[in-house]
């Protein structure tokens, strides 16, 4: 018996929507969340696989996210969306406002979608690489839970704040990418601590303000920003963009909020969506596709260059046919979620412990 | 004789006016720009300040700039306007594309300004500050000049393309960062090859490919991106914003376009509003500013940290009475241009030579 186990995509989606039934959540949230962790064993983004599982469940269990709460959807002005999530995990509202986000950019050239009292766990990829499958450009933003220092401090303010940005190809999937404004991502982090290994300089500070490569101490510290004051200036923008903004929390009162740790806190997702076609002075509606190319062929004419999704894609490219692993471990767990027990105390401490 | 020479604000503004109409801009050009240029005066932001002036001035004698088209103004979507500066610097269609796009935004809730085929060397706060004393959050991008290698790749292929970003606060200046998506400013490695300084480790590579600290290797080598790969998508995702998505050029295009090399390339701008007012589910129109605060001051209550605009707010509180100094050397420049001399010949090498 070999430690790992092999699933289909199929698998992938069918486990995770009866492991969210079996633990609470309707139909509709289990489906939305299903998709989204299959697109990311899809593309081997483990992080945000069959591995989160364990963070859904702990917040419902939590009491922090309700797992049947239908979210809401209205219109704040003429290029303004907004889901009021209703403390459940985002999937469902983000599925529920890119449609009528991509028809509003379409007609008014950008849009921007705002995501209120969503819990939220997942990667954005997603949304706006399915936003530039619609021909647009798409960004987006979250913020939550305090693990980061502002450049120059000692304690943890912002959350690792990602922001994802996609652009159109033609014939091919779109150029994305969705990066923390941390040096490193939590998870990242949180592997090192299981796997003994030490973060690289520059990545994180114990609780006594001084630069450390230990993992257990980065987490008890703080991360740190990535490339130093200008990636704390990205991490304090989304932390307004997201909260502020949008009436929402900041990622120290969401973290306030999360009495329970559940490593899943709430707050606030903005999404805004552009139609190249409508900024296009030259009244060609497919010129911007072919001058992105030019781009992407003098970054990949370079040695030692690659595009950002590069990875994501090459994978996508071969785990529909092959499947992907998962380690028996994970396997066996998320079967023991299937048949409706309560995940172990382990499970619980979503930002300390991994499955 | 000393070797600075003191102006006040009001004669920073009519030096700049008078050069740029001694050498061939129209009254509503030398204006725009000497409103930008007094701007950067009074915050120090020295790099845009009278030493610019050579930089316009070589645009124009060069052939690659017009000092007298008439920029239009045009609605490309009901939330997307449009300014063609008709290869005239960026500052006057900016000034005349702030204002609506300000209205548009509110009516709107967000809304872009597209410019195109403007030689931008200006600072990029002053048009988001704008914004947010308006009490918008506004977003600004502009690229060209090829200076920038991409992560992993060893020639220059992107602009240090900067991104700004400002957030209204109440009874005080806007919270606003303006930073270029390289390590280093062009202009300030241009500083340290002037004045015999390395740059600091990580900031450039030479013309073989290799880390160098010395300017004059990196500014005929690359300079690399802050913060590695994710600062290198930010690069990417400013190009494509500028020049695809605007129907304007990539920074390689600009360079080569910029056969006179005046380090003033000409592309595109991106300029986004947003009204919070228009956001905020609580019907309270001014809740995003007090919570503002609570992050501002959470920041600053750490030892060590900033508000990205401090610096400049500080020296805009003296110099409107106290003046500011420049090297005579400078101020001896302005005179014989101000008399309608044509610059000197290392005047026109705009990214070699300074002042």
């Amino acid at each position: 018996m070999t430690n790992d186990v092999k699933l289909t995509l199929e698998e992938v989606h069918a486990t995770t929507t009866e492991v969210l039934k079996a633990q609470g959540f309707n139909a509709a949230h289990a489906n939305a969340i299903a998709n989204t962790v299959t697109a990311a064993e899809r593309d081997e983004c483990r992080h945000h696989g069959l591995f989160r599982l364990s963070f859904y469940v702990n917040g419902l269990h939590s009491g922090m996210a309700s797992g049947n709460a239908q979210p809401e959807l209205s219109q704040l002005a003429p290029s303004v969306l907004r889901v009021d999530a209703k403390y459940t995990f985002s999937n469902l509202s983000i599925a529920m406002g890119l449609e009528p986000l991509a028809k509003l950019a379409k007609e008014q050239g950008i849009a921007a979608l705002s995501i209120n009292n969503a819990l939220s766990v997942v990667a954005l990829w997603p949304e706006v690489e399915q936003l530039a499958e619609q021909g647009l450009v798409g960004f987006s933003f979250v913020a939550a839970a305090p693990y980061v220092a502002p450049a120059g401090g000692s304690r943890p303010l912002f959350g690792t704040n990602p922001m994802a940005f996609a652009w159109p190809r033609k014939d091919r999937p779109p150029l994305a990418f969705d990066q923390a404004s941390s040096e490193m991502a939590r998870g990242e982090v949180q592997l090192r601590l299981r796997d003994g290994r030490l973060l690289p300089e520059g990545a994180a500070i114990g609780p006594d303000g001084q630069p450390t490569r230990d993992p257990a101490m980065a987490l008890v510290g703080a991360q740190l920003p990535f490339g130093g004051a200008k990636g704390s200036n990205i991490a304090l923008m989304i932390e307004l963009l997201t909260g502020p903004l949008l009436g929402d929390l900041l990622s120290f009162e969401a973290g306030e909020r999360d009495t329970a740790n559940t490593g899943a806190p709430c707050g606030g997702q903005l999404i805004i969506a552009m139609d190249p076609a409508r900024f296009n002075p030259t009244g060609d509606p497919d010129a911007h596709l072919a001058h992105g190319e030019k781009l992407f062929e003098k970054i990949l004419e370079q040695e030692g260059t690659r595009l950002p999704s590069d990875r994501r894609y090459e994978a996508r490219g071969r785990t529909p046919s092959e499947g992907v692993t998962i380690p028996r471990s994970l396997f066996e767990s998320l079967e023991s979620l299937r048949q409706g027990h309560r995940p172990e105390r382990h499970d619980y401490e979503g930002d300390q412990v991994l499955v």
